[in-house]
Parts: structure tokens; sequence; C-alpha cells
């Protein structure tokens, strides 16, 4: 187990002890539940209340937080500090580098001798794992796949023929990269299979969540930027790209041929029509439905989606509809009020 | 095969027959498609036409049910009685103990001799699988957790390390539990991943539909309370709170960090933001999107999430605004109607 | 690699070439990055400018397109020319015959000599795969599941026991069939379940996206019909019925006993309340909610969905909803100006 002082500590995540230095920290715990021998991180004011009377070795916060009869560790940016604070008491974990007996390699298949291959897995002919990289358990590598170095791909992840992963990046459960894009064409008596020949690159530091899944391009490729992070069931259409460091939160769906700039925010659920432009550092709040190009540094909510600003003040007037219908009917005497809906 | 008559099916059921009491029944049939010797059920009165001239044993209905020339199974709650009747001609199907030999059961780890290990299941170290337990085929037991009693774990099931499953739980295939929660800090130039340390918990008698992912939290517990029903491809974010009984339907998202009550009932693709609190019995229409808290008991809906009764006077409202408008123009000689968008 | 004239190509899609047929094609390309001996495709007019000044083999086009300085083979429908191309340079792979050592095939299962059944794959007691079916890696098939002919099952697919696929059927990574429906009997104390002991039909030609699910019937049959086309993380529910050739785009989620025709087409993230009935050649626009029947042949779209024209009068007059209030208040010297919302 990992020991820290607070002074120690204070120093890694450059804060300011109040309090007692000296105490040595075994481990990070959520305010709700903290130890004798922890540190926890105060988020919002409010909670402060909850460490009232617990003992706890030091409380990670701002300067200017409130919090009596406790051992602080003031820093600038808390989040950023709590986060070195849970790197240093949780390192990444290290897997044994080596191939499970019970792995499949193909012939033609080059597989760093610092790699991790886990039970089950399999690589297909002319792939490549790059060193320090983990595939856990029934991982599934198509031909001539490309996974750079020190990337983690969890169990039960399937990576299609020919994509290709940079360094570092995070795969979780579930995911699927590189399954054919949704394209047909209606002949008059059926959908005929347009073939989906292109790609899926992965950048550098591209992080995807469980049961998500990004389909190859038509032709050419799917490309997702360098430190975007995509969370859970999440949806990329074919010949989506998405630029740098963006971040897709969960059940967000991108239809066919979006072009996403860098640093865009999407919150959960929402959708995107095809072939819509997001400039860089658009945000779309949750469960937006964009079906016009949203401008660079823009923030959009709303289905159809608009300017915030312009759909907060429609949603402020619709709460009044009701009532104001019912003053217009009564001034010119017209038949109903408003009657509810079955 | 199981065969009973219709009066020690109506016996196990509690109900009362009116008919012909000693004809056997060998199955249960939808009511669309009956068999001579099957029992069907009756859900709405307009399907009754359909058993019209058809050679069937016993129909399960109400105490009002209209029904001529049928022998009728009379009971207070048929669904319920239909439930007994599934159960009794289907079993809950038991898996052999033992592990298959092409499981891969790591050292430390504790597998009752009373489970069922399927073909290319993997068991890490320190994990423990209990009496009467069934892990199909291809699932991913991750180092430390921990599987109660007469739990079905369906196929390309993955449970990730340090998390813990009651007793009967049934986890349908393509379920991720304990993925990393979606936890980043941006320090200026790139999203700095947040260690998710945290474990999930599943109480007992949980039941997750196909593709879901419940994340683990940060630090702490996401907790899924004794017999809630979660549907398929459902997004649990990390540090999330579920009550007991809950019922979540199809493609919901929730937020990181929610609180939600027992006896929640959730409809189909329904997103709610991060740190809402849901209170107990509470009901949240399909496609609910919530952003403020939700008191016990009530019912809301739409986007944002208001009271039914509200939501349902703005629609109703809404749908009368073009004609208002119209109006109001033409009173006031305003320039335009209301024209369509393109 | 596949060689063909530009004059050859063209009788092959049916085109007239402009300019020199002789020339080498060896690649089709995207129009943004056309290579010196590929052939292209102009899909919207706006792209002929990306062409200006490359060396391109020849350009697959209207008969109306503009482009100047290139050669085009024109052709009455370009869509279906390309799809012709694409496929001629880019044939469906075919797979080895033959049954990969790690493989699990359990007694009393008849897999035909010219499958392929790739590492980690299972077959149950009783289940069937027809000739030319690849399964590729990791795929579970449960007992007495039958698979047709030619079929394609991508890594990661688990088939529920006693499904049944038709010919050419292609299931992407992830996907689940025959999963148990969400069906539960409250009792007062706790929710029941309803055994689930139908099957899931998918017919000829069916093909399902990543990830998506289609639960089993309660009793019977949930189908859907030849041809039909289902994108990603899609829910079918139990005991639905989906007609021919229907599209099924992106997260769409579909409860329970739903009834939906044949060449219905639905937009990504739609949503279908339990028991719905959508018509033949019905269009439900993305992200509709859809809560009434749909009659065949209608456009809906919004939440609750209704005719596209009624929802789209309902938008625009909710755009100018704001500016009315404010005129109202004036004239009528109600108190307040509408306001924006926290």
């Amino acid at each position: 187990m990992n020991m820290i002082s607070v002074g120690d500590l204070a120093e890694l995540i450059e804060g300011k002890v109040e309090g007692d230095s000296s105490r040595l920290i075994s481990s990070v715990r959520p305010i709700d539940d903290p130890e004798p021998d922890s540190v926890v991180y105060l988020e919002k004011q409010k909670d402060a209340a909850k460490l009232e009377g617990r003992e706890i070795a030091a409380v990670i916060c701002t300067p200017a937080a409130q919090i009596p009869n406790q051992t602080l560790i003031r820093v600038v940016n808390p989040k950023l500090a709590f986060l070195k604070a849970l790197r240093y008491f949780h390192p990444q974990r290290k897997f044994e580098p080596g191939v499970h007996k019970s792995a499949v390699i193909s012939e033609g298949a080059s597989v760093s001798s610092g790699a991790h291959i886990g039970p089950n897995c399999y690589i297909g002919a002319g792939a490549a794992v790059g060193d320090g990289t983990a595939l856990r358990a029934n991982v599934f590598v198509g031909d001539d796949v490309k996974i750079g170095e020190n990337c983690l791909i969890n169990p039960n992840v399937s990576i299609l023929d020919g994509c290709e992963l940079g360094d570092r990046v995070i795969l979780h459960s579930g995911v699927v990269i590189g399954a054919d894009g949704f394209g047909f064409v209606f002949d008059g008596k059926e959908h005929l299979k347009v073939p989906q020949v292109g790609i899926v690159i992965l950048e550098d530091d591209v992080e995807i969540g469980a049961n998500s899944a990004v389909d190859r391009a038509t032709l050419g490729t799917t490309r997702i930027g360098k430190g975007t992070k995509i969370d859970n069931l999440v949806q990329i259409g074919h010949n989506v790209r998405v630029g740098k460091n963006s971040i897709i939160c969960g059940q967000v769906g991108v239809s066919g041929s979006c072009d996403i700039g860098a640093g865009v925010i999407m919150g959960g659920q929402v959708g995107l029509s095809d072939h819509m432009k997001i400039g860089d550092g658009a945000i779309l709040g949750g469960r937006s439905g964009v079906i016009t190009d949203v401008p660079a540094g823009a923030f959009y909510s709303g289905f159809p989606a608009a300017p915030h600003r312009t759909v907060m003040k429609m949603h402020s007037a619709m709460k009044r509809l009701p009532e104001l219908i019912e003053k217009m009917e009564k001034s010119t005497g017209a038949k109903g009020t408003v009657e509810e809906e079955k």
C-alpha cells in the first residue's frame, strides 16, 4: 500500500497545508465515506457538513473553502489535484508481457514482446500490436489491424480488419471498431449493400466507452482525433471525422459523414443528422437534435437544435402558453379553455 | 413434456374453471396462434374474437371476460396466473455443474463445485463464483469479482475487476459491469483521465438486459438495488445509486452520481442529467429528459421534464398555436400567416 | 489487384463514357482523396470543384453533371453505378471452410462442411450452420439455433437458444439475438420474471449493426422480415414484427409487440411505445417519439409524433412565440416581457 504524508502529498499536488503536515495518508476516499487515514476531496461547499466530527487525514479544497476542524490542502485547481492524488494511490495497472496459451495469433501477425495478449484473444494475419499494449481477454483483432504502444483493450472488444489505433488508446468492453457503415441502395426491389471498404483510425490518447461503435468508412477513413474521449453506447457513423480533444457523452449518435471539430463537447443522447458540420469548441447540450451546421464556439441545444439562448426563450414562452391562450379566449369570447390531452 | 389437466392448472394459478376440467394441456401458446391442447391468455377483451372457432384446452382470463364456446380459467390477476402457467411449462433451465475444459480459471479463484463455467470463460485471480451460478460462454470475470449463488451470466458478458453480484442476478449477453466511469480533467492542453477505482455492486435479484453498461464508481460504489430490473442498451454512469425494485426501460441513460429511489419506473430512452435525485415511486414517462430533481411519487414527462399534467397542457396549447397566431394576425393586421418550414 | 478499363467499367455499370475509354482503373477512391488511376463518384455537383486539376481515370456522375477536364462515365443512377464499381473492386470476402481447433462444437450440432467456424466460437447442441456461412470468432450459437447459408456472423455475436436465421444474414460485432424480453409482473412485493420462451426469426438478407439487440418473444416469435436492414445500437423488443425491406437507423428503440410494416424507414434515435402499428411505407423522421399508430405511407416526426407537416407548422409558430407574447403584453399592458430561463 502506498503511504504519503500530508506535506508530501501537498507538494505533489501543488497545494498549501493548513494543519498537521506530518500525518500519513493511506488512501483517497469519497467524501460520503471517509476513513481516518484517508484524504478526501471537497467538490462543493455544501458537502463540508458531511465532514463534521469525522476523523480524516486531510481535505483537498479550494483556497476559499470553509471546513472547520480539519487539516486542509488548499489548491488552485482541486479537480486536477484530486486526480493527481488518485493517480498516486492508484497507478495504472501493468499487465505482464506475454501471450496466454489460449490466445490465437495468426501467421504473419506481429506482436511486440512487451505486449500482453490475454486468454482467448485472436490476432489476425498481418496485424501488429505494440509494446506495452494489453489485450485483456476475448479480444478480436482483425487482419492488418495496427495497434500502437501502451494501449489498453478491455475484454470482448472487436477491432475489425484494417483499422488503426495510435498509442495509449483505451477501449472499454464491448467496443466495436470498424463494423460496416450503414449504406444501401434501393434498386426498386431490395436494398443492395454498398461495400464498406474504408477503415477507422483512432489517434493517440483516444478513449472509447463500453459498447460504443465506430463504423468504418465506405471509402477512406472514419477518424477520431487525438485525445478525444467517447462515453458508453455511442454510435459514430461511417466517414465521420472528429477533431482533437473533443468530448462525446453517453448514447450520442453521430450519423454518417459528419465533420466535428476540435474541443467540441456533446452532452448525453445528442443526435446528429448526416453531413453536419460542428465547428471547433462548439457545445451541444444534452439531447440536442442537430439538423443544421453549428458554428465554432456556439452553444446549441434543443430539437431542432438552435442557439441555447433562443431555445431557453422559447421554452420560457411555451410554459406561459396555456395561461395566455386562456386569457385570449376569455377576452375574445372564443369557445373553450385549453383542455388536457388524453 | 409437462402435461396438466385444466382443473389442476386452475388450482395452481388460483382460478375457477368454466367448462371441461379434465382436459389435458400440453403447452402455453400465444393468443394469435393457439393449438388444440394449449392454454392461452386473453389480455384484452378485443382479442376474444381471435378465439372464435379455435380448438383450445382453456383460456386464462379475468372474472368479467366474454369468451363464447371455450373452457375458461377465470382468475383475479390474469397476468400473474399466466406467469405461473408459463413457469409450470417452462421451468428455469439448469446448467450442469462443472468447468468446461476450454475455460481459464486463474490461480486463487474460487469456483463452487455447484457452478457451471462454460466454454471460453475466464475467471480472474481472487474471484469467487457461487453455487448454482452459470456462466454460459465467453464470459469475462475480472480479478476479485464476487458472484453469488444461482446467477445466470449469459454469453459475452464482461464483469470487470472487483465488482460484486448478489444472488439470482441475471445478466444478458453483452452486458458490461464495471467499465471506467467517464471522468476527465482538462488541464488546458488535454483531457487527463481521472482514475476510476471504485466498484459496482448489483444486489440480489437484479436483471440487466443485453448490451447495457453499468460503470464503476470513481471512488466507492455504483449500486443497483435488490430486485431492480434494467432493460437493453441502458447506460448507468459512475457513482449512481438505484434503489430496490425499480424498472429502467430500454436505452435509458443515467448520468453520473444520480440518486434514484426505490420503485421508480423509467420509460424507454429517458435521459438524466448528472446528480439528479429521483424520489421513491416516481414515474418518468418515455423519452423524458430530466434536468431537475423529481419528487417521490411524481409522474414527470417531456424535456425539460416536468409534471406530466403540465406537459400535456403545454402540448395541447402548442397544437393550437398555429391557428391562434393566424387569428391574432388577422385581427391585428400583422403581415403574414404562419408558413411551413422547409 | 483488379484492373479494368474505363470502357469496360462503363459497360458493367451501364454508363456512357465521355473521354478516354482505354485508360485502366485500379481502384475506387473517395472524391476528397482521388488517385491517378482511380475512379471517383460525384454525389453532389458542388463537389466537382474538388476535382479541378486532379489526375483521375474517370468520374461516375449523372447525365447532367458539370465536370470540366475529366473523363466521365455518365449513368442514370449514379449511386447504384458506384455500388457496382465498388463490388467489382471489392468482392465479398470468402472465408475458408473448416472449423478452427479452438472452436467448441457440441454433440448433435450440424455444421456444413462448407461453413467457416472461427477461433473460440461455440456451437450448441442441436444447432445447425449452413453452407457458405462464416462465424468469425468468439461467436456464441446456442442450442437448437438454425443458421442458413452464406451468412456472415462477426466477432463477439451472441445468438441465443432456438433462434433462426435465414440465408445471407449479416450480423455485426456485439449483436445479441434472442436475449429475454423485458417482462415482469409485480406481485406487490417484487417484480416476478415472466419466462421468455419464444424465439427470434431473422429472415433472408437481414443485416443488423454492431451492438444491436433483438429480444426473443415471450411466446411465439419476434420476426424481422426479409431484406430489412438495422443499424447499430438498435433495440427491438419482444414480440415485435418488422416487415420486408424496412430500414431502421442507429439507436432506434422499438418497444414490445410493435407491428411494423414493409418498406418502413425510421431515422436515428426514433422511439416507439409498445404495441404501435406502423403501416407499410411509413417514414418516421429522426428522433420521432411514436405514441399513436402511424398509417401506411405517412411521414411522421416529432414527439409526440404527428404528421411532419403539422409538426413543422408547430415549430414555425413556436419560434415566433416569444416575440408574439411580447407584443400581446405591450398591447394589453400585462406585467412583463418573456424572460430567459436560468
